[in-house]
């Protein structure tokens, strides 16, 4: 491919402009209508379509936090003997207020009774209110003290009724990915369903004339496809409907085929074909049905000849695309960068950034600077996070690459990274 | 609870021992004889119950990694013009090999003829061989050579045969975890399905006077049970099945009958009913079925209440159960730190670590020193991780939980953490 190299940053910054276009054009009417509704227990992972909204104040009452004895603090303070006037567990409304002297005993979880400002913890009482030393634990007595060594604060141990929302707040806004903490926001909220958008249909085409099923036993010179079966497992994984087209050889007319079948997706991958040499008709074919190349090739190793773009469509919006590298590590490393924050805004959640966390490295690495590389490596998360590079043997070899769990960030002007430096990986 | 607390490695540790046994019996033939089979496409996220062997060598040819010209490296380094004798793509064998002064024009991909020792890159070849202003690109002409200011070394550019692997090779051991690295290499030996673990079915068991289901209208003092979808999630996504049992009130009774009928899980959660209260019954509960405790606090915030433990059952091994607090961030961060662990463990998956990376602190932090902490954070991955303690009500704020996308660590005896410095995030 004849296109001119260009940075990581510089293409991550064209997958974002897209990104910010799609953005713009899921606020509209027309394209909220196509949302679908889900059980609550079948959300997650998915991306909400519909505002979460709180039913009521949370918390509902002011919330006890702790087990132990609603009462006034200065009183609590004063280490006085406060009477045990009443009880209130969680589920239950107190009987009546505190008067002066008094304390409730109370539960995690139960609504402080009017008149309370503080609630000590049992653990603080003082385990011998009435001086006798027969007796048993505090919490058997009519009466109870805060121990001598402790003091409490007005508010401590209480959630103010909503200090975490007002009814009708906006609690989780539509484009989030839902996992277990929005679950359950949207479940003490009532919802039992949830409007959800579509997951974008990412067609998955791999193309050469060396590939056979992987029913197959390949001829000497050929391989199995691997590279779709990835495919569909990256996008399965990233929140879209895999749609596995047949591998097509190196033939033009198998190749525009093939893509006219893809039209209808949200996202084309295409596989393989992309490179500099003179039988990857993939550019060729990709430039006849009308392409807009957004890049064509990016600085970084592996996964240099990946190229992004657009594919008209009549009367549709046009269909964009990602002619990832043939080598299979090449496509799960462009697939991770690229494909996977656009896969996700097509589905609405336009927030997804590729995962780059920070851990020590385990070994050293020196090479030539010029390229951003995104090497296989394992990192130990536990309990500390520590990062060692996979010996390879480029990005074909998918045995070494089925032993890393990340990849290891190697900034383009490095030539040296020392032993135990924080280094950048990309959570995979 | 009277149970002392304990550190969190103290209680990672005791999890870890548990790990480890269950490692030694998951190795005896009877427990192999459960495994599934399943189609590659729907294995990513299972545990490989049965290994993954090279069915030939990988690469199965000396493989080209570039589009350029197989040579002899000290014929391409001379400089000379070497003719083009043949040609072959992938997929292909080459119909002869390399003689002398001769290169083969090669594809990425294809198998190296014989007599070839290094391919050079069609980017590196002399563009005007003849010295012919006129002529275009080196690779229409009959005859080509390296470039004047390139070398190549023996070697370069080609994967030898069996570099990845040899047949026979054990590539994936069982209990792997398979995601797309793992299919993909799978699918390269041959392996349309694979035989997996079963999923550990997880029973999930919410208790508490106040807690209504989702569906439900809470009274002015109850509030919706959102423990059990946030644990059946958190299941799920850790690769259990969630079991979900109707949640229970503070009774005896009831407590028993649901215990008793979660027995035919291979994980219990209990969530709630084991803080200092006097209706905590929880641990009574477990205690009445005989439970032996392996821990009953962590010196951790949120979820200090966490116990551990299992429960005899006749004719089976021990049923491990958790009893987790019924604030639902201390809920998600004990699941986190100790059972996914142990449920990835009980699918055969005993490598499962909480996951540690580093991020930059963004703000700083303060406080008492005495607890690990797990305070719900928002990080910024891209294009450096860059994280940020949300602001929270205490481990019930689910409004919070909501908007946090990881756990920030500090240290038990951290007073106080820098802005800017690395520090440890829980990925979730």
């Amino acid at each position: 491919m004849a296109s001119p190299l260009i940075s990581y940053s510089e293409a991550a910054e064209q997958v974002h402009l897209f990104i910010l276009a799609l953005a713009e054009e899921s606020a509209t009417p027309a394209h909220s209508a196509s949302s679908e509704i889900v059980p609550l227990t079948a959300a997650a992972g998915r991306v909400l379509a519909a505002p979460i909204r709180a039913d009521r104040d949370q918390p509902p009452f002011p919330r006890s936090t702790r087990d132990g004895f609603a009462c006034r603090a200065a009183e609590a303070n004063s280490h006085q003997l406060l009477f045990r006037a009443g009880q209130v567990r969680a589920g239950e409304t107190a009987s009546g207020s505190l008067g002066t002297g008094e304390v409730w005993e109370i539960m995690t979880g139960a609504p402080v009774p009017d008149g309370a400002d503080a609630v000590f913890m049992v653990e603080h009482v003082d385990k011998n209110p009435g001086g006798d030393k027969n007796s048993d634990a505090g919490q058997n007595h009519d009466f109870v003290r805060l121990a001598a060594t402790r003091t409490i604060q007005p508010g401590e141990n209480i959630v103010p009724r909503a200090a975490e929302a007002r009814t009708g707040d906006l609690l989780i806004p539509p484009g989030t990915r839902l996992g277990a903490a929005q679950i359950a926001l949207a479940a003490q909220c009532g919802y039992h369903e949830l409007t959800v958008a579509p997951q974008p249909r990412v067609a998955i085409l791999s193309t050469g004339d060396e590939l056979v099923p992987v029913e197959s036993v390949p001829g000497p010179s050929q391989i199995r496809n691997s590279n779709t079966p990835m495919l569909a497992a990256l996008v399965a994984a990233a929140g879209g409907i895999p749609v596995v087209l047949p591998a097509v050889p190196d033939q033009e007319d198998a190749l525009d085929a093939a893509l006219f079948h893809a039209l209808d997706a949200d996202l084309l991958l295409v596989s393989g074909g992309i490179s500099a040499g003179r039988f990857d008709l993939v550019e060729d074919a990709l430039t006849r049905m009308g392409a807009r190349f957004f890049f064509g090739g990016v600085a970084i190793q592996p996964g240099k000849p990946v190229a992004f773009g657009q594919l008209p469509r009549l009367g549709q919006t046009p269909l964009p695309f990602f002619a990832l590298p043939g080598n299979p590590i090449s496509g799960a490393v462009t697939f991770h960068l690229f494909a996977a924050p656009l896969l996700a805004a097509l589905g609405d959640d336009t927030a997804l950034q590729p995962r780059f966390a920070l851990a020590h490295l385990a070994g050293n690495w020196n090479g030539k600077p010029g390229l951003t590389r995104f090497l296989p490596a394992h990192c130990d998360f536990d309990p500390a996070p520590e990062v060692r590079l996979i010996p390879w043997q480029g990005s074909g070899d998918l045995a070494a690459f089925a032993r890393s769990n990340c990849l290891l960030v190697i900034p383009a002007e490095a030539q040296e990274l020392p032993e135990g430096s924080p280094i950048q990986i990309l959570l995979t």
